[in-house]
């Protein structure tokens, strides 16, 4: 059994993308810029921007936080989206999520140029992904895609049960897991909160993508021997070990899924760290036109 | 046993869209204009466009068919897209597929102005589907939904193995049947060339969507009793008994599986005469700005 980590990966991978920024300015290329707008405090969104600005100087870019307070109008937002758009020193630019209530996410996800929606929402990237064409892939589908070909995971050919059909994991998993390439080849089979018998649908998987939401939902008895599990669940708990008072739970009980799997990834230094990366990659391709070229 | 006859449902739409126009042209309003782009002489393709054409014409829609040799530059065809893109009257347009081998058909559709893409194979109107905004479905996705519909066949909870992975039926039927909605909420397979034991899967599906291109494929061992089939195959094979010296055979081997079904679509007559009345629900939607409002 391997317990898959995605920490030392997407340190790798840090260090594999400074390098190529080095060589990249040593050949008098631009140093790739990527732009976050961040709308008020809240607390988690303050933690996940700090750490992408932190991820872009490690990786050597360029980056720019734009802050609103939570006050800000649709339109104040869409016209800094606008800005974005139109600034050619920004290769790609992120609206952290959630937003106020009063402003439509779709509308304002819709207003990013998508050749620079480095975190992969706008229909446009998510229709060239199902339709397989070049695009940005969002951070948690990419984090998992790279990790299973960092360790040469096995996948053509493969049942592959996805737990969770949500818009940023389910959904695009099932997409790239089915398409004709490595990673994917796969049976795909979607299951959600509507399946009849989920633990059943798992017991015949060789790879498990857990993304419910659900602490410990996936128990041993559920799971095949010598299965690949992807657990893709970050709940708060509470708990008295912490200084912070909780703890992140898996959708998977680890100790005792563990010991059946060949793969398995932690919760937390399993998927989490990969999706920051991901971004990064992506902010990378954007600096360098490879997705789209003007 | 139920027979799911798609050419009635599709008479009885024709007939409620050709009612729906009039009173739109009653009230003073704009009446549903189509405009179809035909490149060269691909019989197939002839076929298909006149019988959009008469369909239009059956739902009191204005059509215009635009021809171009198959000599025509994609130069030339992009130029039409962008001035159709910008005609007021025209309210959806499509570019009828193959194009000549010297004519990028993605860079054709992705040409093409959402708003206007009854087709429903620009990528926004994909990615829209796959994150559940509204947006243009595609013909056959469309039909499918529309028979399930129809017929009132209970899809909730229920297993869905879909044969194909293909993006104009395979990618959508499954994002279809997956999405939090009626007809939808199914736990979803896709199976397709790499699937190990398609015969297994296809036993434990209370709903099959055969898109494969295989004739006869799907046999009476492999489907479990009172299950509801969906035939998209339409493989023209060899035959005496016709005057054209062949006919359309789908991917269900109709005969012997049709008596363990609670539902099944004969081919023909079932998933195909559907297809154009979608578009020419689409062509409404898209003359009544539901969908897209500017």
């Amino acid at each position: 059994m391997t317990i898959i980590d995605g920490k030392a990966v997407a340190e790798q991978i840090k260090k594999e993308i400074a390098e190529e920024v080095k060589q990249i300015i040593a050949a008098g290329g631009k140093r790739p810029h990527l732009a976050a707008i961040l709308v008020g405090h809240d607390g988690g969104s303050e933690t996940y921007v700090a750490a992408k600005v932190k991820a872009c100087e490690v990786c050597g870019f360029k980056s720019t936080l734009v802050r609103f307070e939570d006050t800000v109008s649709e339109q104040e937002l869409l016209d800094k989206v606008r800005e974005l758009n139109e600034d050619d020193d920004v290769d790609g630019f992120i609206v952290q999520l959630p937003l106020p209530k009063h402003i439509s996410e779709d509308k304002v996800i819709e207003a990013i140029d998508y050749r620079k929606d480095v975190d992969g929402f706008h229909p446009i990237n998510v229709g060239r992904m199902s339709i397989g064409l070049p695009c940005y892939i969002s951070a948690t589908p990419n984090g998992i895609i790279e990790l299973i070909s960092r360790y040469n995971i096995e996948t053509r050919g493969k049942k592959c049960v996805i737990l969770g059909r949500s818009n940023i994991v389910g959904k695009p998993m099932a997409a790239l897991m089915m398409r004709k390439a490595y990673p994917g080849d796969c049976t795909v089979t979607v299951c959600h909160s509507r399946t009849k018998d989920i633990a059943d649908e798992c017991r015949r998987a060789d790879i498990i993508i857990a993304a419910l939401g659900s602490p410990e939902f996936v128990t041993a008895d559920m799971v095949k021997d010598g299965a690949v599990i992807i657990d893709v669940g970050t709940t708060r708990v509470p708990s008295t070990l912490t200084k912070s008072g909780f703890k992140l739970k898996g959708d998977v009980k680890f100790d005792e899924v563990a010991p059946k799997c060949s793969y398995i990834t932690p919760v937390p230094g399993g998927v989490g760290p990969m999706t920051i990366v991901s971004l990064m990659r992506n902010t990378l391709l954007a600096g360098k036109k490879e997705i789209y070229k003007d």
